[in-house]
């Protein structure tokens, strides 16, 4: 019995990431990917059962580890605007650090291979900040309009603006972060 | 000499986003193409230089369809917040009704192809909404930010949200898109 490695994982992760990214899902064969990881198609299947397997893992990785670095700092204590702005930050540097995450995200979203996802399971790595909107509702803080719109004025603008592709003229630096949470928090407060 | 033909062209643009869409930028060959459009390669061809130029061409092609969608009822003469108020609509029926171009657009910008684009021609075509932008800030209507950061949050929410996939909760019918209109509006005004 093999006994599983993590930074083969990790490898096979970054791999997959790359090659996805460079080449797309279709051309991504699991032998290329191995390859690109270093390691045997035969120690890949240690990890992955197949092809869809890894891309859909690598998603959710992706995922999990995106809302464990936005949620980390959460204080749960502070007013509802400071948590948001806390998440804001760390969203936009997140974002910015990790694009090639995004670009992957963003393909895999529009391939054959998202309908594999369960979507429940990822929606509940953000149930904290879903929770935090329906509190600030309650305390009249927040609009009172369907979440899925409060989470769109908070995720999709820094989408666009960490991207330097789509937003050359933005320079990335903690003024504008701040002047683009304010509009964000305009966006949806009461 | 051939002649070109307006329906065949239109062809080659749909065979092109369909089939991008369906199997990617790499697999997606110029005879594939010709063949999902019912042309001959050589047709293809008399419209298109390579590959490279079809690509090019049909991202170009959507920005400019979009373009003239979204600003046809422009209405210089109007207050600021209805002008945009009705872009906003149009680009919200606009996008619900053409997710394939925007999957195109989002695949594209994320190839090695987007390098190709001469991206101020682009841009051309939203100058309308930009010197509106601007004057709106001149008037001290509109938040005095960069117009960047105006633009991510008329145009980002809305491709999230017309987006069935990442949306699942939000129903596009009128009172909801003026809800994410008056969101909008929040954001940016002053």
């Amino acid at each position: 019995m093999r006994i599983k490695d993590d930074i083969k994982q990790e490898a096979l992760f970054k791999a997959t990431v790359k090659l996805v990214n460079e080449i797309g899902f279709v051309s991504s064969s699991v032998s290329k990917i191995a390859n690109e990881a270093n390691v045997s198609p035969a120690t890949l299947y240690v990890y992955y059962k197949n092809k869809e397997d890894l891309l859909v893992s690598t998603y959710i990785d992706i995922k999990q580890k995106f809302s464990r670095a936005v949620l980390k700092n959460f204080g749960n204590n502070l007013p509802i605007r400071d948590i948001l702005r806390n998440v804001w930050f760390s969203m936009f540097k997140y974002a910015s650090r990790h694009p090639e995450y995004f670009k992957f995200t963003e393909q895999f979203a529009n391939s054959p291979y998202n309908s594999l996802v369960n979507k429940e399971e990822v929606e509940k790595y953000f149930d904290p900040m879903i929770n935090m909107m329906q509190k600030g509702i309650e305390q009249k803080i927040i609009k009172d309009v369907n979440v899925d719109l409060l989470m769109a004025f908070m995720f999709y603008p820094i989408m666009g603006l960490s991207n330097a592709r789509s937003c050359k003229n933005f320079e990335i630096n903690d003024d504008n972060i701040e002047t683009a949470f304010t509009m964000a928090w305009d966006a949806i407060k009461l």
